[in-house]
């Protein structure tokens, strides 16, 4: 190694620390938020069992955990529904603006998305943490995290031709949701299925998106610009950006006597299949396991068929790839669900993005305490400098 | 520290490292871009040290440097002027789209460069980089570098009642944004000036701005995705969103025999003095000395001022806060120089991003090759989980 490349970019050699690339394994804050224990198959939210809760609660009960650190009594689940109902409120009317990002071509829900909530937070006044006070970081929080599901549907709606639907302040937050995507009152079943979805993607863990919002709030942003860089990155296929594949595999395998065979096929080729395995899980992916439970009540033959060709996937998948223990996550299951929940294919991770973005604007709430900027370093390892500028020609 | 305490978020206990606060010295990957060596108040883009490079380059060469990897010859040089003028013209007309952000109570530029890149992005049909290829996301990043400058020109004109003004194809880059900016041809001496400014600030090793579109295109996020996120880091007044700041405390001393007085005063009340001090550099900040030049030679009485008033901080510092070493960082006289330069206060921190981006882009272009997902872990201090989950009253 030449002698520069010893060099870190603060130009202190006894204090540089390398990384492991991708920062895996590495702690770079504390938290009381949540927590992934990946060799357990175990994630949590505070001190509550990530899979437990889904069973028991509601989405308000568990945004309430997460906002105001407790689940909620009585008295405060009504405080919280109509606090959430007031901001689903969009700052003025932002339908022109909203009509001009749906129906321009190419369309893309999540780009969209991202603009439309970086406009919302600059037409709301949002201004840099450090100018604002706790009080008006949370209502910004509370703000955003309840009008991510009405601007995705309103762009749908208005992508595919139809007036956006006014959310129905009598209805709860994932009822909401499909009131306002359909048009119509849905379907209890769908409404539940849905719930559990929406409820095990709120957090997990340092994921790419929750730390891209804390590095951004790190700086003093505001908190729509932390938001929207967390859109960004849940916007690449490598984190929020698969679920709609997976289907599109389903498609292709066809039938479940064809799994074995497209499988293997697959792995020869040294494809990389849809919705199996996992950075942290090294075992199973709890969710994987509520929502196949979950598909089987709403996903008729094709969560049959989804869960012949999981079992068929990780059979083959640990003969071809021995010690790997590739299991499905939580995107296998995930598009069965939604699909059966009648969520377009095109609103799978824009949908994710409507509960994660709780959990992104919890993590600014907590980055604000006792904030340190993020600032990492580099190793450089190129040409050792300084050579001399040749003149230009 | 309690059980739970010493559980990482991968549930792996020993391979769990704990990085400093805020990710101070930690080396996050590898770069051939550039480096800063804070001890010797040294940076470099590539192989050539910063500072010289910008004595004797334009704005395009240095961008050709760090685009291509080499300085350009002449023809090399014609060829990159062409094309960057070539990507100056906007996907379709975008005045009214513009206008809406600029016209819109409350205004902030940067939130509005932020909206209208995403809006490009998706208009201009971004995709993955895992789904195009390296010829496409050369050119998206060639794309966005040229055409921030348009775009932040183009807001602010119509912010303040103008029509925008049409890039000049025959104009070089810096000429050009200051053409854009007040329609009319500017004064050589304001371009040179612009242009050092511009080459000292195009990168400066991982910086909180530069980090975040590095972990956002570690996802397999589109080029816009990430320019969108490093807008918002750079907008938080801890990062890039102080310059402005820098001469309303000049304005606030008002007059040099003031400048102890009001530095010992806002010592003993605790306050932080704007543009003094940095993460990375404990010694001289190698750019402000070269701006405390270019402010010598544009910024006529403001600058001498500047100067008188930054020797006082600095003495007065150096007494009052012994072996803390803070001297004025790049933003003490980048506010100076882009005064002298005709740029509107509330234009600075655009201006900084204007050629931040082009460091951005590069760092995206460097990202994919090699690329892993950036994810890390946090460790967990709340209250022990699984507690059981009370029944809903």
């Amino acid at each position: 190694m030449p002698e520069t490349a010893q060099m870190s970019a603060n130009g202190d050699r006894s204090n540089a620390v390398d990384a492991p690339a991708g920062l895996e394994g590495v702690v770079v804050a504390h938290t009381g938020i949540g927590d992934v224990r990946g060799q357990e198959g175990f994630y949590h939210y505070r001190q509550y069992d990530a899979i437990e809760l889904n069973r028991r609660r509601t989405l308000e009960d568990v945004w309430h955990l997460f906002f105001r650190g407790h689940l909620p009594d009585r008295a405060e689940r009504d405080a919280f529904t109509s606090e959430v109902a007031g901001h689903r409120v969009l700052p003025g009317d932002l339908v022109p603006f909203l009509r001009t990002l749906a129906t321009t071509d190419p369309y893309d829900p999540l780009a969209a998305l991202r603009t439309a909530i970086s406009f919302v937070a600059q037409r709301s006044g949002f201004r840099s943490w450090l100018d604002i006070s706790p009080d008006q970081l949370y209502d910004n929080a509370m703000q955003i995290s309840a009008q991510t599901p009405v601007l995705l549907a309103a762009l749908h709606r208005l992508h595919t031709g139809q007036q956006p639907v006014s959310p129905d302040p009598e209805l709860s937050a994932v009822a909401n949701y499909l009131y306002m995507l359909g048009g119509k009152h849905p379907d209890p079943q769908r409404v539940w299925a849905l719930e559990r979805y929406l409820i095990s993607t709120i957090d997990h863990g340092f994921n790419s998106s929750t730390f891209t919002a804390r590095v951004i709030t790190s700086t003093g942003a505001d908190l729509g610009a932390a938001v929207v860089g967390a859109i960004g990155a849940l916007s690449g296929p490598l984190h929020g950006g698969a679920p709609s594949r997976v289907l599109e595999m389903l498609d292709d395998i066809a039938s479940p006597d064809r799994a074995e065979v497209w499988t293997r096929e697959a792995v020869g080729r040294g494809d990389r299949i849809m919705g199996f395995g996992h950075r942290v899980y090294k075992g199973k992916d709890p969710r994987s396991a509520l929502l196949r439970e979950v598909a089987g009540t709403v996903g008729g033959r094709t969560a049959q068929f989804a869960a012949a060709v999981e079992d068929t996937i990780v059979r083959v998948l640990s003969e071809a790839k021995p010690g790997r223990a590739l299991n499905a996550n939580v995107e296998f299951y995930a598009g069965v669900v939604l699909d059966a929940c009648g969520i377009p294919r095109d609103m799978f991770t824009p949908t994710f993005a409507s509960s994660r973005v709780i959990g992104w604007c919890t993590h600014v709430l907590e980055q604000v305490s006792g904030n340190r900027l993020i600032r990492p370093s580099a190793r450089y390892d190129g040409q050792a400098p300084p050579e001399p500028v040749p003149a230009a020609d």
